[in-house]
This record gives C-alpha cells, sequence and structure tokens, in this order.
C-alpha cells in the first residue's frame, strides 16, 4: 500500500508554473494498469487544446473550469466528472480568478 | 465526451443507506480500461476488511476516514491518495462524525 497527501509534494510546474502536476499513483509505485493525476489550474491558466489515442477520466475537486471541445464549452464545478473519450479533442480552462484542481487518470499506456 | 456531477446522480444504497456508492465513469459509457466511482460514507461507517485481485487508486475528496490494512491504521484525510495493490487486504473506516468521501478507480476487471 501506498499512502501520501498532495500537501507533502512537490509539483511539477508547467506553463510557467501556470500549470501544477502531481502524478499520485502510477507505474513507479507499482500501479498495474493506470496512472492518477492531480493537476491544479491556476486562474486564467488553460492545457493545451489536443487529443491523444487513451482516454482520461477526471474528477473536479476544487473549483470551477470550462471544458472545451469541438462543439462547444461546458462549466464544471467540484462533483463534476468527465469521461474524454479516446482521440477526442478537449481542452480545460480556468476562467475564474480561483485556483482549479481535478483528478485525471489514463491507462498507463498514456505515460505519467 | 459524457460530463455529469454527483449532485445530479442517485446513489446506490449499500449497508442500509451508511454507503452511497456512485459510479461515475464505466464501461456503460465506453470506457474501456478503467472504473471510476465515488464512494460517500456515513459517519461510523466501514467498507468490509477484503481482498480483490484488483487493485484500487483512490483520492480522498472530502472528510477525514482510517485506512484499515493488515499492520495497522493510517488517517488519511482531504488531498490524501491510497494505492491499494491487487490481493492486498484493506478497509475504508469513517471514525468521524462528519460524511467522508473518496474516488475508488478499478481496472474493469473489477466490475463496477
Amino acid at each position: 500500500m501506498k499512502i501520501g497527501n498532495i500537501s507533502e509534494m512537490q509539483p511539477l510546474e508547467i506553463d510557467g508554473g501556470n500549470i501544477l502536476k502531481r502524478v499520485l499513483i502510477g507505474p513507479r509505485d507499482g500501479a498495474p494498469n493506470f496512472v492518477m493525476r492531480l493537476f491544479t489550474l491556476k486562474p486564467g491558466a488553460s492545457t493545451p487544446y489536443h487529443t491523444h489515442p487513451w482516454e482520461h477520466e477526471v474528477f473536479v475537486v476544487d473549483g470551477e473550469l470550462e471544458v472545451v471541445k469541438k462543439d462547444g464549452r461546458i462549466k464544471v464545478s467540484k462533483g463534476s466528472f468527465v469521461f474524454v473519450e479516446p482521440n477526442e479533442e478537449h481542452q480545460f480552462h480556468n476562467f475564474t480568478d480561483k485556483e482549479a484542481s481535478f483528478i485525471c487518470v489514463i491507462p498507463k499506456e498514456g505515460g505519467e
């Protein structure tokens, strides 16, 4: 068993620190199938609008975000979940003035 | 893409309503590899002390819990994550007077 807390972890800074990434559970812990990450988006930050062959399973832990998809934008907030299908275009955008965080689980084929 | 919020879902009641289970994303949504569930434990509630061949990847969303394992108990709270290995004995126990909720992701071989 591995137990930790995000408060004890040094995040990886992406996009000049606008996005913080924490790999909570993954292959390095012996996880055989999938990887759990936590992303924190600072106010105004966006992940790239992009696509990849693996799926996302997302749960919003704090704050409010827009999910950008091919046919529009949808607001999500704490308690929302998002299934991004393989090869589906997507982006997460924090349009608020507070941090927003979400869990994002991917199969190990997607890396960390 | 599937987007929802737990506030719009009717949970499955387990153990006389002491445990609420919501399957957020799974094979019914076309998810190819793994299943994301949210469990809410009422004050005093426990999941069974048990084991199974598939792993758990857990993230505590709200409240405080004890993780019971073979060699002791560890307190976890919002922001904690737990990797339960395949075939490892485990239990989640809400020892507080408030609800506690956690995300639990399993491979699809484990059912929903």
